[in-house]
Parts: structure tokens; sequence; C-alpha cells
């Protein structure tokens, strides 16, 4: 039987970060096959409730502390905050799908995170996104035209909502099958979900 | 040099619960002196802005699966959320001082917990506290009394002060030093922060 792990992030989450430079090993580990899914965490909050831990100080600061214990587990370069955070994920994200059915879904996902959280690069600057596009082989002007086009808009929002009706509250959130998984700490539960397959 | 690793915990945090089944191996392990320090959880979240996540409906849910599977992980009793949750826990936490101070913290801590979060005692209820007091080898008139003195009051406000002074927003907190570690979840990097001093 296949086994998918699907993987929602949205480029604004640090966690999610972590996750993207996990969850490919994983999935290799436990033979499952990877589903990228980009959506709008803005969206998931505001339709469950939740809201971003930055918004309590003392969250915050453990938070930053937190990434950076995470990044040296990890062995990633060190972390801090783009100061351009939270920056504009929506075009990103919407890049992501296309990019997706380009068959090169997980090249640009790793390099846009990349861009976004250790070089600082805007991800809400249209000229880095067609920069990231060229990069994975994307006609930059034709990826970018299709990112407004309904067909792409409509797909990310149905991700986002998907995800809110099957649980999702945050991100990175995963699912294997129908259990969900949420955080970048919860990635040894979710391959043990995998392996009990 | 000596290694202390100071466990703050209130007893209505399922989170905390999980934690205090693992701190003492894990002092162990790494040489360190384990100190228990009650908060009031409650008081934490009002000082910084935080707030339960069961507020959250969908935290909620997913936090239930989540508890699940950290008793299954670390092999504990199957989770389920006591009838009276979220209980009163503020004279256990005052009696944890108590039994902390006459040298049985430990004992106290574990019992209580498991009576909490395993047999679904009610740790508000009086008769409870009194036979829990006795296990221990506590006078429970006498512990009993205590909780309501202006000194014991003022211990567990000023745990919880100093907690947040100190950066913490949330139960489970760990200090190793002033380095903090907030969540059951970040054992491992207590644990890597002990043996690295």
């Amino acid at each position: 039987m296949a086994k998918t792990l699907e993987f929602f992030f949205d480029f604004t989450s640090p966690y999610a970060y972590l996750a993207s430079s996990q969850v490919e090993a994983l999935a290799e580990r436990t033979g499952a096959t990877l589903r990228y899914r980009p959506f709008l965490l803005g969206a998931v909050f505001k339709a469950t409730g939740n809201s971003p831990p930055l918004l309590v100080p003392a969250k915050k600061v453990h938070m930053l502390k937190d990434l950076g214990r995470w990044t040296e587990h990890y062995g990633l370069p060190p972390f801090s905050l783009p100061p351009t955070f939270p920056f504009r994920s929506l075009e990103a994200n919407r890049l992501a799908l296309v990019a997706i059915e380009a068959g090169k879904g997980r090249n640009f996902v790793a390099r846009t995170y990349r861009a976004g959280f250790v070089d600082h690069a805007d991800l809400g600057d249209r000229a880095v996104l067609g920069r990231l596009a060229a990069e994975v082989g994307l006609n930059p002007e034709e990826a970018l035209t299709k990112i407004e086009t309904p067909a792409v808009k409509e797909a990310l929002k149905a991700n986002t909502d998907e995800a809110v009706a099957r649980g999702a509250f945050g991100a990175p959130a995963f699912f294997v099958g129908e259990e969900l998984f949420i955080g970048n700490d919860r990635l040894p539960f979710v391959e043990r979900a995998l392996r009990d397959l």
C-alpha cells in the first residue's frame, strides 16, 4: 500500500522551514511519498481562532532561542529572524503550487525557505520570486503570470480550506492518512505513524 | 560545579504531568540536581498575555491526540482528560511546597500528577489532598493547615513572579542556569544543555 505524507506549509513559518529540512529524508527512510501542500497560515489562524506565537512577547523571546536550538540540532545555518519578518508569503506560496505542478516542488521549496530564512531575501518581492523560479528551471515571466490566475489562487485557497476542515490550526501541519500532527517538533511521531502503517 | 535543573510546574498542566514522568531520570543521567518549583499557570498566562491552548477548539482536539501519543511514547497509562479538567490546582500547588520543604517533593509530585491525570481524582478536593499528604508521610491536618498560611501562599506567588520575570509563559518551564526551555517536548534540549555544562 502506498504511504503518503502530506506536508502543509507556508513560507512565512520558521517552524515549517525547519521541518522542510527534514521531510525528504524522513519520507525516504519510511518509504513514503511526500506531498508538498502550500497553504495560507494567516487564513488558518483566522479560521480557527488561533494566533501567531509572536504576539506574546515572552513567547517571541523563547521562540527565537528555540529556533536557534533547532537549527543547531539539525545542522542548519544559525537562525536569525529576517528583518522583513513576518514577510508577505502569499505570492511565494502560490508560486510553490506552480513549481509543484511542473515537478519542481522539492527544489523550489528548499531554495525558497533558504532564501527567506538563511539569506534573508524578501519573499514578498517579485524580483526575488522570479529569480527563485528561474533557479529551479521555470520561466520566471510565465510563472509569475500564472500565480495571478484564478486557478492558482483558488488552488491555494482550497489547500487552506481543506487543511482547516481536516483539523489544522498552525504550521507545519502533517497528515498521515487522517492523522494530524502539528509542529516541526512532532516529526518523530509522524515518522512512527508512517512506520506503523 | 553543581548542575541544577529547575522544573516549574502546575498540577493542572497535562504537559507538565508528562514532563514530571521524565525529569528524575533525566537529572540522574546528567548528574543534575532537580529542583521542583510549583507555580500558578493561570497567573503566568495572565501576566504574559498568553492563553491556554484549550481555548482554540482545533488545538484542543489535536492536544488530546498529542497527549495520547506522548503517554504511549513514554510508556505511561493511556491519556484521557479528567472530567474535572481544568481542575483547581491552587491548593495542590501550595501543598507541593509543604511536601518539598519536608523532603517529600519527588514522591508528592509523582503521586499527585498520577492522581490527577491517571486516576482522575479531583485535586481541588481537600479530602484528596489530605490523602496524598498522608501517602507521602505528612500529617494531613498539619499540611492542610500550612497551605493556608501567608508564608506558603506567598512562596507560591514568589515562584510564579520569579518564573515570569525570568521569561516563562507556560508550563512546564525548565531553567538550566538562565537558559529557559518551555514544554515537555523540549526535554531533549534541556538534556543537551545539562550535558554541555
